[in-house]
């Protein structure tokens, strides 16, 4: 019984980059502002023993080590938090789960589905003896977009028609831009399909509540070779992706992911279109949620900047008062408050999504890339 | 008997730089797009003969004139559009109203109040024999603003109780632009507030229907001389005004006028708030009203931008299918479309503002003035 | 010599309906506007006898007829300007090419690509003798879409590398609207694709200069059969469409065309990401367009609204002071100021689209549906 | 030396409601966030005994007190943090000056004219033992705003000529809701103006680099009376107010403040108008400034979107990658930064503003009030 009130809940934090200092952000938040179970922050683990001392001073964590198969077999921690890159997170996520531990897996679950399939197994075991087998796809928890699926489930678009989901970046216009493992296919397994496009997929089926069922898909590699440290090297991912999906609702949607549109920093854009009404959203402005409401009077009609600030919007209970708007790192503390309710309640099902839907999301974007290869042809899933 | 079927509505028109511009457009367009009587551009007036031969070609009027007497009393002109300099205001409008035609006249109604209240003199004995002597604050014709007074009148907003009105232009931001008769007190009257603030303030009074009743004000002049022909010459109206409004209804209006705000084009912008909603509203996006309901249930309340274009809107039954957007121009027609059907139906009473309100705003502007003067003391009307 | 000083262009217009409406608009304005040659409005043609008095009354042409053939044969008629329904469009301007007219002609080109051909044909020939062939692709001559161009075309954004591209509206969201010709695809060619989605096609085309090679597409029927007189009929055309393009400069472009984006009134949307620099555009704020200078500081970057109503922008010599916003019908007007000009110089290649480049794309249009039929596969232009 | 690298500063934070909220976050995340010397959360203190042992427990801090004056002379406690409201501000303040503390003081510094002399008295002379007396108008701190102070410095905006300011909510818009503090004169000084016209007007300074010179205003109560727990009470503070504002730079300024603006939550707007350029800032899209180079070439000018959250801009090297926005509680953090950085450096210059900066905005706002109070007339600082 992990969460005994006897003591706090501890967590070991897999990763100090930039995920790392998001979450320990949000494990530092979670208590001041939701009601959930204490926790306790008791150790990072990173590979760099200088660095991770540095990074567990700044980001408050009680200890840090360098092995994580002792770090997350400690009595003393009951929640692993994994935020390494992502060939390392079936190794880690299996072995946590095993050892009887809650996890928390950043995205995407895993660069290869043998390994996806092995962490579904293991988190169906654990989920049998009441763990949470967490994905985090934050966004989730973003106030707005959890307001735009409550308003959708509620009924008030009507039967859903068209989704239009892009993401947005221009980190890569620069043609000089060195080589990283971000941009090599064993290393990242795909470019914006992957990194942010599947952000783009995961919103459309959270949104709406529908499955993707067909995909069609195009990839281009816009700068083919970029500088490395002995000279041009092959870029041999993605910079750019298109897809049309099907979902199992009748709907369609289309989807854009970029690191070539300059001038877009962190453009997150959804669009939902139904019968009774419609929905916007962009993640540069994220406390926004724009709905349409097609049943009100003609003359009055339009979209509705609503500021999603108020005590009635989702996790909003746990900040500030009206119109005081929240930033990118907040959705990572509502996404803690969630799974330390999940997990004080023994409720694996009250936290989503999990590593299934982790798998599906993966089988997606593996039939973008398939539909690519095969000159655009629908694939099904 | 002018508006028999026999023949059109004989329109002559007294000036043709950018006003006159601009109601040409609006005599050669309004047959098209509305129910109206028949009309015939008659005539085109202006002092300089060759400039005014070729208006009348460019602008596509019958004849020109450069004497306006004989032209205005014409047999086959019915109506008089005076669009001259302010300080010819009253003695064209009073001879046209004498000689039993009717007037519309561009703003402001005169430059000096003597000559208003003559004209507001000939006007009311005009409108007995049922001449119609309309005032062109053609911004009344824009189709967001004539429906944001729809909304008010409706009750949408409940009880007004504060407003804001802005307009912001910077076409003097430039310290060497040369002095012309608009920075002049004895040609302009006033600066920025009398050009400007004076849409402003008549907009506060025809969204809400409230009325002014008392002011304070403050004018400043940034720029105090600017180059001249034979060197510097003091500017002697204001660049920028400032005034709060009292008004009938309880509500207060702030109200600010400048020809400096850097970046600022055409920026008339006007805010409602009320105990039941809220309105805003920028000339720059002409086409757009943006309307709060605060009787919405809070989680889905935000203005909502409605884009004014739909048949149910004031105006539009003239225009083009939905969100084919109206520009400046069109406000123009509206105002020939409005001033033609209450000539046709001999109804004065039909079209606003009359000469009277343009009085009445004349006085608000002079209180504005009177207030600056007396460092800032409330002057009431 | 038709433009001969002695007497005005002469025009006729065939067709009275939506797109005649706003043609006679731009006819009746152009002059005032723009320094172009004096025409006369001769003669307005259509079926019905009744309407089509009606029509020349309120639109203020001279006559109207019922015989296409005897009005653009007439010898007082210069330019023949055809917005009839697309069926029509070959014979009309084919007869009228070959009488010696100049020719102005809506988009679509034709419904059928023999007859698109043939026009071509004619044009050619006509071109030789200095007749223009135009086309009607009236968004050309938005300022703001065309200051675009300019942008690109001076090289402001680099290299264009990706464009987004998208024609939203929302007449069809109602399963039970009506059918109608435009539902039917031996009437109406094919659905959101050819009506808007041609337009964002277009734009891209002319905002980078880059053609078309080859495109990937999908089409969609969101309502399947809609009310007709007799009982339930299929629709058989589609509400949407969605396309990947190749262009010959390199760059990569989506379209996505709907009727069914509930809350979108006439959004056609353009953005351009190049090396340098980026675009947006909105229709339904069309007098803006936002401007990326990706070479300026990095702490100042960002998309600047750019006001397209300054003197130097394009077009804007025939209209109002900055800050004076435009309308969806002066675009129009620009038009036919360009085609007046073009037929002044008797310059034939001073006008674009011309009839090839309306062919050209509806051949892109139908290899979206080509592939569309191919399950998505790549169709080389 | 009570910043010894030997242990942490210790922190004492008097107050746990909606500040000490907001400061205890600052305090958790600065360490994480910015090179800052190390901390402690050593107490917070508050009047009731469970209430405050309550938010130690939730707020992370060691220890909770109900005696503010043995709290802030422990020997651990290197920085006193005022939380409380403005009536105890002075009696805590002095006492932790004089007890060799460093100090942070929510605004407004008092209520009360004396109280803040006293406060400055007691400030100065801890400066000259190195102390840091700052007071929070934690604004200041958000990036867009400090990134337009650095524009103005850095000369971008050329002279100032016009600015306006206007702080906007609607809490108060329901005349049924109760009687708080806040609406009695005699425990809240003032109402809007005080409250949030403050934070307007120390923007116009702070940005500007400019001072207020002389006020004119006016202040309204738009529901005199609300009810009270034994039946109706008046309100006897300001709903509403308005004011104009001479600066020593020559501009003057325009400010609004109220909590009757229906649909508005925290629309604090600051508008800078200069010879060069301009500037805009709306506090619920933070993360923006829109800036204006009037020097840019007149078709490419226009407001840019800056997104302040690169790297090159004020405290972003403490946060996330481009594009992902901060929201209203990091401005506390950079807060937390700059007062520790002075700490550290005994260097209380590096920290504003300080407690004179706090007096003279106080000034200011009473000689709106007394302007008020003396129908509009000038008042002279």
């Amino acid at each position: 019984m992990p969460e005994s009130p006897a003591r706090p809940l501890g967590v070991a934090l897999i990763g100090y980059a930039f995920m790392g200092r998001a979450h320990s952000q949000a494990w530092r938040t979670v208590g001041a502002a939701f009601d959930v179970p204490p926790i306790a922050r008791r150790v990072i683990v990173g590979r760099d023993e200088q660095a991770v001392a540095e990074a567990a001073r700044r980001l408050d964590w009680e200890e840090h080590a360098t092995d994580w198969r002792e770090a997350i077999t400690r009595d003393d921690v009951d929640i692993v938090d994994i935020c390494t890159p992502g060939f390392l997170h079936a190794e880690i996520a299996i072995t946590a789960l095993e050892a009887g531990k809650h996890v928390l897996c950043e995205k995407p679950l895993a660069n290869d589905p043998a390994e996806a399939e092995r962490m579904v197994e293991a988190a169906r075991a654990a989920r049998e003896r009441g763990q949470v087998a967490a994905l985090g796809h934050t966004y989730r928890r973003v106030p707005a977009l959890a307001h735009a699926r409550d308003l959708v489930a509620a009924g008030r678009l009507g039967q859903i028609r068209q989704i239009r989901a892009s993401y947005l970046q221009d980190w890569l216009v620069d043609a000089e831009a060195g080589m990283t493992w971000r941009l090599r296919e064993e290393t990242a397994g795909s470019g914006a399909l992957g990194d942010i496009g599947s952000h783009a997929i995961d919103q459309i089926q959270y949104v709406t509540g529908q499955q993707v069922t067909a995909v069609r898909g195009r990839l281009a590699t816009m700068v083919p070779e970029r500088p490395g440290p002995d000279g041009p090297e092959p870029v041999t991912v993605d910079d750019a992706a298109w897809a049309t999906l099907e979902l199992d609702g009748g709907a369609i949607a289309s989807v854009e992911a970029s690191r070539m549109a300059t001038g877009a920093k962190n453009e997150l854009s959804v669009e939902v279109y139904g019968t009774k009404g419609a929905l916007r959203f962009d993640l540069e402005r994220l406390d926004e949620l724009w709905f349409l409401d097609a049943t009100a009077p003609v003359a009055e009609q339009g979209f509705t900047r609503v500021l999603v600030t108020e005590p009635e919007h989702p996790y909003l209970e746990g900040w500030w008062p009206q119109g005081h708007i929240l930033g990118w790192e907040n959705a990572f503390t509502n996404q803690a408050r969630d799974l330390l309710r999940a997990v004080r309640d023994r409720d694996p099902a009250a936290y989503s999504p999990d590593f299934e839907d982790g798998l599906t999301l993966q089988r997606i974007l593996d039939a973008v890339i398939a539909s690519h290869r095969a000159d655009g042809a629908t694939v099904r899933l």
